[in-house]
């Protein structure tokens, strides 16, 4: 599996993916899940990618190879006009790779080459705007109410983003909490591994933030991992004891 | 879907399941999903259920039925001379009837009629014991490494269990950590729900101890879940920040 979470806050966008990949789980190895692509001035374009690597991969090999094709007839996602156009593209290359590799193999299906996609950026001229993109092709908004998309192993990571979010939080504190998120999940779950890749934007920038790669050792990371699990116990221990007595 | 836990403590016992059975998002209702036998002195058997709801009640019907017809072939679970002997009552008894199931209906696969179950009790001679049992009607116990199963909708409520769970912990204590796991999951996922039934054992009495149902008006359930979010709040703003500028 796989965990990425894309986050629309009142200051820009943040994004963190996890590496690990897995065939079986003695076939464990690194992946880079985050994609981004850049016209300085003009447009940023963040992709997360969770599912089959064979075809994410090639989804993002035929995104990419259009970025420098441009006369190729399918319109690259650095001269679609709008990041909606670009999650439509996105969609459709993904659908097509899912249908082919499924097509005329043996004794597999669609679901085993399927993907789910994070999508998010900024086009001059609008709004920052986050996607989700089913291995079906078609595609979710975040809003207000909806502020985050969470693929791979989403559930072990949920509760705290669901208690802790706030659109208002700084780039450092919403890095904070999805490392939060990510170690709970990978504490739980053998699938989702670090090294984590962040990247952030700010609104109305047109270039990306800070970008960097959180390695298992990194102090900050550490620090957030003991002293959550430290926080939580505390914080357990100060919420009143059940009673029986008062039945 | 649904949540239960079981845990083994030093002093005992202590199970806790959700009410919440769904067939489809608009066909919900409450249904008991733990289910108590008790021979005063002797022995105390807790068995909670998760899956499809016709096999369940079906598999503690003819438990049940056993129990009160000596006479019967099979062993009751009230005169097996063992946890581990009724664990593998149970499991069989649930193995043929997923297969009777499944067994020439339309296009029904025997995962549809699945379900996964948790057994936890004390004979008088013996330890307490704690297994999990799988549709395929195998099972595993709970040991010092492996205290704690869940059935259902288990991955939001384990972040917490792994960190706070402690083998010592009072039963009031382990009341209070399973609301907030529980809380987690009904706060995340809509097919768990309240009413919540518990119910404690005390080794070596041969009896059950606490037994119970928290409603979502409860006050201390209230309390729990709303301390628990302002905790999580508190104690994520006591975590230093990410810094950009270190990296």
């Amino acid at each position: 599996m796989t965990y990425c979470v894309g986050m629309l806050l009142d200051r820009g966008l943040v994004f963190m993916s996890d590496t690990r990949t897995n065939a079986g789980i003695d076939n464990i190895a690194t992946a880079r899940k985050m994609h981004t692509w850049e016209v300085p001035g003009e447009r940023v374009i963040t992709l997360m990618t969770a599912g089959n690597l064979a075809t994410t991969q090639t989804v993002i090999g035929l995104i990419d190879e259009r970025t420098k094709a441009p006369e190729d007839r399918s319109p690259s996602i650095l001269e679609a006009p709008s990041m909606f156009q670009i999650a439509r593209a996105v969609g459709r290359t993904l659908k097509e790779v899912i249908a082919d590799n499924a097509e005329g193999g043996a004794q597999a299906s669609a679901a085993t080459f399927g993907a789910t996609m994070i999508l998010g950026g900024q086009i001059n001229g609008s709004e920052p705007r986050l996607f989700l993109i089913y291995p079906e092709g078609n595609f979710i908004e975040a809003s207000a109410d909806n502020p985050f998309f969470q693929i791979g192993e989403a559930k072990y990571g949920k509760p705290i983003l669901v208690r802790a979010y706030d659109p208002a939080m700084s780039f450092e504190s919403a890095i904070k909490l999805l490392l939060v998120s990510f170690d709970s999940t990978i504490k739980a779950n053998l699938s989702v591994g670090l090294p984590l890749d962040y990247t952030t934007y700010e609104q109305d920038s047109f270039h990306f933030g800070q970008q960097g790669r959180i390695t298992a050792d990194d102090p900050y990371y550490q620090t957030v991992s003991n002293g959550w699990g430290e926080a939580l116990k505390t914080a357990f221990s100060h919420l009143p004891d059940f009673s029986f007595e008062t039945r």
